[in-house]
């Protein structure tokens, strides 16, 4: 497989939309062609579990059932999408991939995390993004940006559940040093472009594309 | 729990519909409560999800999709309308469940089973069905009987698909004889009903219902 495959990942507020665009911006000025998608959505299917996840109206679900439609939803954008689009050369940029649903059914919602495992091993074996950027910030900035924008299912949680998340998901970029950066969200959007232009170039230059 | 919950398998065209038509009317003049439903089905995910696999607009979706999206749904029946109507003391019938996807998405596509038994036992632990009606026929006679009225996705398949999910269900009977009562469909319907009163009296008279 040639091609590249970024994801961004971070609590709600923290920026990932605007990193997504400045990174498709950037590689496109290198001629790498860029797909930009996201988790969940992607494909006819996953944009109906983020509409039946997200919309709220179901009801209380649990860790499990969401962990299992994401995996469902994922399987079907690696397929469809994702893999098809680096067999291609391009370079995929995802905003919000399985990190994520360690970080908020696993971490946020208490699902055990070996059953998260397993979904994942049987769905992407292992299959992992080239390189993940981690934008934090303090969950209070965060959900001080998102206010007066209309929420979803998740955004209405209570802080303690996204603090949960965001030490999960800074524990995961210490282990994962070969893939995951961290870069600090709270601060000027300048600083933070800077970073992931800096990141970036570091990465495309160090690091061979995929091979078939 | 109490309350009694009983399914009903087979491949197409066996008369699934029928005998639980006739079972409801059974239970009903029994003076038993009885809920009827289906899978996938039986919620707003599982009627979102049988749509979706079943109308095969979507191009070829793995057999581990499949699973992951019926175990989705089947997670959310459950929780949302089988145990709340078992609890409630109830009879519930439900035309297919988890045999279903060993039989269709293992047997028929060839899903690794232990894939599906880790997600049943994620999913639903040690709920089995009380009793289950098998209704088994030749696979002609079935594609018999169901030709000339629409088709989907699964009815769309070729013969050699529904004799390997005959062939699992049979087994699978002779396995959990403890639960699961095969019954000779391909024969007139008076005598497949009385076969199905007889097996349901006998059941209803030796086994007390679920306990709390």
């Amino acid at each position: 497989m040639a091609g590249l495959f970024i994801t961004l990942e971070g609590i709600e507020g923290v920026g990932k939309s605007t990193a997504l665009t400045y990174l498709e911006k950037l590689l496109q000025e290198a001629e790498i062609e860029v797909v930009t998608t996201r988790e969940p959505g992607g494909t006819s299917l996953g944009e109906m579990v983020r509409e039946w996840i997200l919309s709220g109206i179901h009801g209380e679900l649990s860790g499990e059932l969401e962990a299992l439609l994401m995996f469902a939803a994922r399987s079907h954008h690696i397929d469809k999408v994702i893999k098809p689009a680096l067999n291609a050369g391009h370079c995929v940029i995802c905003d919000r991939f399985t990190d994520a649903t360690f970080a908020y059914q696993g971490a946020g919602r208490g699902t055990n995390p070996e059953f998260l495992r397993v979904l994942k091993q049987a769905v992407q074996g292992n299959f992992e993004p080239d390189l993940t950027f981690l934008l934090d910030a303090p969950v209070e900035v965060g959900m001080q940006r998102i206010a007066g924008r209309p929420t979803d299912h998740f955004e209405q949680e209570a802080t303690p559940f996204f603090e949960r998340i965001r030490k999960f998901y800074l524990r995961l970029a210490k282990e994962h040093t070969e893939r995951i950066i961290t870069i600090d969200a709270n601060r000027p959007r300048e600083d933070i472009e800077r970073d992931l232009k800096r990141y970036l170039c570091q990465f495309l230059e160090a690091i061979p594309l995929r091979d078939g």
